[in-house]
């Protein structure tokens, strides 16, 4: 009696998760955190039409959604410029990232991406056994021209890009990725993650024309449009790519709910105005609050802000960890350099208090336990 | 400047799409339907209290679900009398058998399902290169005996079994499915899909021991919970076997929504009854109706009903669109001799009311045009 005998692919992964989510760890620590600024979710939440929408459509939810998303994809059309047919709508950007995967990574395929993006990105291409390379950021930005070194010697499938960066929250000028476009070899796919392009400074996000088959630009309602847990991302694309996810998406996995609250979020600009505002506003307090602790904020073009520990990742960890037993959830860069930061998502005024209160607390805790006596 | 190069897997796979949407239908006539009969979905709805569920878990969408679905893991192993660790949550059955075809299935893999079967479980076992071997119905029933035949030559990794069964509305005991288990060949798992389980007669779920590395069942709140719209399904299985989805499912895929609404659906038993007894009389209706026109309708253990045409899958196709045409969407099955039926969704009293009132019409119409002048 024996049990499923697996691909030699999954055999070969490893059981490791890309993120441990906020509620697991306060079921480890028996305590609910008291402000929830780690996962960068936008705590200033979904346009109110956006829920009564949502609330509404709970009474419907005995049907399924419609297979083919098409009002939304209709609308985002309309507010991208471009068709229906070049946009691909799914469960979140990570969604997304796991069929783009499927549709080119063959095992042995060459993917290059950033030490310390996104790790999602990362687990979808290992899933499919993709080989990932990866240059080191540069002065706490992507490295456009090492990334694009890179793939002129490997000539990958995919080179992964954020813009602006999780989790840096550093951003180049749209024209950059641009130019970065017309140097990539032939047949290598640019996966451009603008997850938080609406919180950016304009400019930011890249202009490509509809149907250049050179790109595919990923966008979400997660974090601008404060819907992380409703699970709607979409990918614009040239038709012929978006029209490949046909191939291996799950055509009934949009909740129906869901669609029916990214079309409220999308048409509400004004409320998009206000979380703009809000954010900025967060940003600003959380630089403030850094610098009364003597520690540097980094400039962000996100809804979270990365901040330099003053020392490396053993003594952010121990940050991250004292602030947490504070009731403070953050967390921080995965790898050197970068994990000499933590990483702290713009909360509401009273978020913010908290973590004003208990910082220098936490700081002096983490310093001390990382001094040799 | 070329597009992206896919996998030879992806090339070689069929644009197709396992079904196509209701909604798509209507804006191909025009016509919204009047009665929307055709999805297996569960017009009763879900809950009163899993609808107040979602609506206040709305405001709350800013937060990602958790990603272990802990809450509702537990409430499922403590229905089932399991450990967490022996369920999966993903988004519908279909989400699930997309995520186990990808843990075994590699190019060339053998798997063994009935002709007629799930479509979507061929999409899927296709998408990752797996080759479908297929046996026929017997009597309108899957056929444990020739599957199990059929695995002792091939030895699959997968073999699948819908009980009850869609498209026919048939069902074996659950102690069937138990000798069934006994019978395969060592290192196939057999995924028994119980989607419709809830609505069939007593006995009908197999008992399987909870470590039992042979099977993985599939169940969900799409239809007895009447929250198809939703996105929630779940997989018993063996605790490794479960683990392993880890490695390749979307692990922030779960809406925060339809996590809190399965849970509250989940308690409310008295309202499963009552939808129980809707369907109950639905069913018996719409054999009422059939046999009222000269056709026979099959026994049904799930929310639709099979009717025989009486004559070919030309009759019933054309039945399928006669009914469509005057506002009432069914579906039927896709082959060869089952698709001498069509299927209808068991309705509310107005929705049966419509049937009753367009079948005769529908059922001339269609037979007028394929019979030769």
């Amino acid at each position: 009696m024996t049990g499923p005998r697996y691909t030699p692919l999954v055999d070969a992964l490893p059981a490791t998760v890309p993120f441990v989510g906020p509620e697991t760890l306060e079921r480890r620590s028996g305590t609910p955190f008291r402000a929830r600024l780690g996962a960068n979710e936008n705590v200033f939440g979904p346009s109110p039409k956006a829920i009564e929408a949502m609330a509404r459509a709970a009474s419907d939810v005995w049907m399924y959604g419609d297979p083919e998303n098409h009002d939304l994809k209709e609308a985002l059309a309309a507010y991208h410029g471009l068709r229906p047919e070049n946009v691909v709508v799914g469960e979140g950007i990570d969604g997304l990232l796991g069929y783009l995967a499927r549709l080119v990574i063959a095992p042995g395929d060459a993917v290059v991406t950033s030490e310390g993006a996104y790790p999602t990105f990362n687990f979808h291409v290992a899933g499919c056994g993709g080989v990932l390379h990866k240059v080191p950021y540069r002065q706490d930005h992507e490295d456009p021209a090492a990334l694009v070194a890179l793939a002129a010697t490997l000539r990958p499938k995919l080179i992964y890009l954020a813009n602006p960066d999780n989790p840096m929250a550093s951003h180049h000028p749209g024209r950059l990725i641009e130019q970065m476009v017309e140097a990539l070899p032939d047949g290598t796919l640019l996966v451009l993650d603008e997850a938080y392009v609406e919180l950016a400074p304009e400019g930011t996000a890249a202009r490509i024309a509809a149907e250049d088959p050179r790109v595919i630009r990923m966008r979400t309602f997660s974090k601008a449009y404060g819907m992380a847990g409703a699970r709607v991302g979409y990918a614009l694309a040239a038709a012929p790519l978006a029209r490949a996810f046909d191939k291996v998406r799950n055509h009934f996995g949009m909740s129906r709910i869901a669609q029916a609250g990214a079309l409220a979020a999308l048409a509400d600009t004004e409320w998009l105005e206000q979380t703009r505002r809000k954010v900025g506003f967060a940003r600003e307090r959380i630089g403030a609050i850094a610098a009364a602790n003597g520690l540097h904020a980094l400039p962000s073009a996100t809804n979270f802000v990365a901040i330099d520990s003053g020392g490396d990742g053993a003594l952010a960890r121990r940050i991250v960890a004292e602030l947490g037993a504070r009731g403070v959830f953050i967390r921080m860069p995965g790898v050197a350099p970068l994990d000499r930061c933590i990483r702290i998502s713009a909360g509401r005024p009273a978020d913010l208090d908290l973590l004003e209160e208990v910082l220098p607390g936490a700081l002096a805790a983490a310093r001390e336990s990382v001094t040799p006596a």
